[in-house]
């Protein structure tokens, strides 16, 4: 066996995104210990660079030592009781591990359905929590990578609110990519990645939790039911009292360097100027999709920037396409998932990947490898 | 804020050691996404350079996705069931963790104490299983990383077998730094992690799984209480049947490099050169440790080469002697956890750290150090 050498691919899926040559130097910056004062002052700025990115004054914003799964997971271990009724909007993929995390921790979960490609309909959301008045929490993704459409987090989190529910958002796709407003839109508790619009190396998951979260998890009467993930006792760490930290596991330290740099990366361009790169740069693949004659599976509207589903044309080979754009061109489109596989592509135009030439050597590509034959079916 | 430059410290800590060249030179190649066929391939070799240094043929052995604590969750949360009796044994802070795991997933637990610093005694164990004659599961830490204690895992294993119980083992200090069989002595379960012995960045626990305890996985009957570190899902991913790999999260790609590579410098090296080099210098470090005044918490016998407590002498400050070295001589050392907190030093020689010239460079730092008139108390 050999060292490892990567091919050179432009990431062009649902994530990860490609890196800026500057997180990847930060991240093999040499190792010091997950306790060591120069460490610490790190992530006191890290914590202060993820506000920034959530819009948030929440003290307890920090990244889960983990992907966006153990993120999702941070939120319904810590905040769902047995027996709580949880609803769970589903409109793809992340919706329905939701379900499955509201469940395992012995939620009576409630299931708000949309089609996969479509929004969550507030009307729904309304008619449930009328029907379920005894609701603790509604759940939904914002940005679904599995379809690409995006949710209107303002409007559910204050029909939940209305309804005396506090609300966990799915942002790990939207982060960073589209509007994320934490505090404006009074959301309770979220979770990112910092894999997509981030731009970081995969392993992490920015979270953030408000007041409501915090009442909530400090009036459980049953233990977390997780240690790795349990707040109570990662706070000691994240954020102690005083500055004095105390040991809960040992931090990534690397990975947290090259997401302290890709924070610096969004800061210094300002979070207003990637959301509109974002959409500048979709609405330019948009249009050149549309001239090969591929369709969105999302109405306008909903469509995420960052997130570009479009159908798999009759008399073309969905697999051997993307099999051809990695071998030939290097270039890594994304599959369809669940109900979607075979019948979508999903392409990803996320953080330091959402740049003008990716957006043009991924239309070009496209078109010489849809007009070769061996890609018919 | 501006990007961060971490000093260059010698790490003779607990944990995380320095970095080999070689694996910080690898963690930053180009990502590629997390089912990029060049990718699978790595994940297949790592999972038989794993092999290698847990000594085991198990099918089930792959990196878990987050820190050492994690990997012990894994354990805990695939293999109790509520109401399992589950012995733990403890002899310092990392058996008290698994007493935390097992009863956050309902077992009934019987505690086999033993003091800080000391071995697991396996009469004692023995004498637990005989009173508990329904016990399912034995778990114990072979590498007290708090204490420097290493026990004996073969007995320990053949007692709980004899009695009919499955092993759970906490190797995340002791792997590659002293040895570790898993099929010689039949481990059932065992976790350990990225950054002690093996040199690699912190953030992956390898973990594997013997036959009894996948017949007790695939014999639940309640779903496993957490959908991120559900076995029945994560081997979708890691251990695909004909090599068809199902999403399940996204793997920390570059994290993954880097212990793929830090794997191939332990091949290299060879299992049993590398539990040579720990002992060897533990030796000679322990001889300087004595001339110097200092004395072991555990006696000789059971001690951990790569991991040596010593007690702090009678008028010297703990902290100032901790705070000089690392701010004149970058050079960490760790501090006492628990009831031990204050009263002894942990130093560190793990992997790539566990050279002579850091055992010299030690042992002279400390002796400066513990002369000067800074670190009276």
């Amino acid at each position: 066996m050999k060292s490892f050498n990567p091919p050179e691919r432009t990431l062009m899926g649902p994530g990860p995104s490609n890196l800026d040559p500057r997180v990847l130097a930060a991240l093999s910056r040499p190792i010091v210990g997950h306790l060591d004062p120069a460490f610490a002052a790190m992530m006191e700025e890290l914590k202060e660079l993820l506000r920034y990115a959530f819009r948030t004054d929440n003290a307890l914003t920090y990244p889960v030592s983990a992907p966006g799964s153990a993120g999702m997971e941070t939120c319904f271990v810590n905040l769902v009781e047995p027996g709580d009724k949880v609803i769970v909007c589903r409109n793809g993929v992340f919706g329905g591990r939701m379900i499955e995390n509201a469940n395992r921790y012995g939620a009576q979960t409630v299931i708000v359905e949309d089609d996969w490609g479509m929004p969550v309909d507030p009307q729904k959301l309304e008619d449930a929590l009328k029907a379920n008045p005894d609701t603790k929490i509604v759940a939904f993704v914002q940005a679904e990578t599995s379809t690409g459409a995006e949710s209107d987090t303002k409007a559910l989190a204050e029909i939940a609110h209305r309804h005396g529910a506090l609300v966990i958002v799915d942002a790990v796709t939207a982060l960073g990519g589209t509007p994320v407003l934490v505090d404006e839109w009074g959301v309770d508790a979220i979770y990112s990645g910092s894999q997509k619009c981030l731009s970081c190396v995969p392993g992490l998951s920015p979270v953030s939790f408000g007041e409501r979260a915090i009442a909530k998890l400090q009036a459980r009467e049953t233990p977390v039911p997780s240690w790795f993930l349990d707040l109570n006792l990662v706070l000691a760490y994240w954020n102690a009292e005083g500055g004095k930290r105390t040991y809960h596991h040992t931090a990534p330290v690397n990975s947290l360097y090259a997401l302290h740099e890709s924070l610096l990366l969004l800061q210094a361009e300002g979070l207003e100027n990637a959301w509109a790169r974002h959409k500048a740069l979709h609405e330019k693949l948009a249009a050149g999709l549309r001239k090969l004659g591929l369709e969105f599976v999302v109405p306008a509207g909903a469509r995420l920037p960052q997130l570009n589903a479009v159908k798999v044309p009759a008399g073309v080979d969905e697999t051997a396409v993307r099999t051809k754009l990695l071998k030939d061109y290097n270039l890594e489109i994304g599959a369809g998932l669940g109900p979607l596989a075979g019948k979508v592509w999903r392409i990803g135009l996320m953080g330091y990947t959402c740049r003008q030439e990716n957006v043009l050597f991924c239309l070009a590509a496209l078109a010489d490898v849809l007009s070769s034959r061996d890609t018919r079916s």
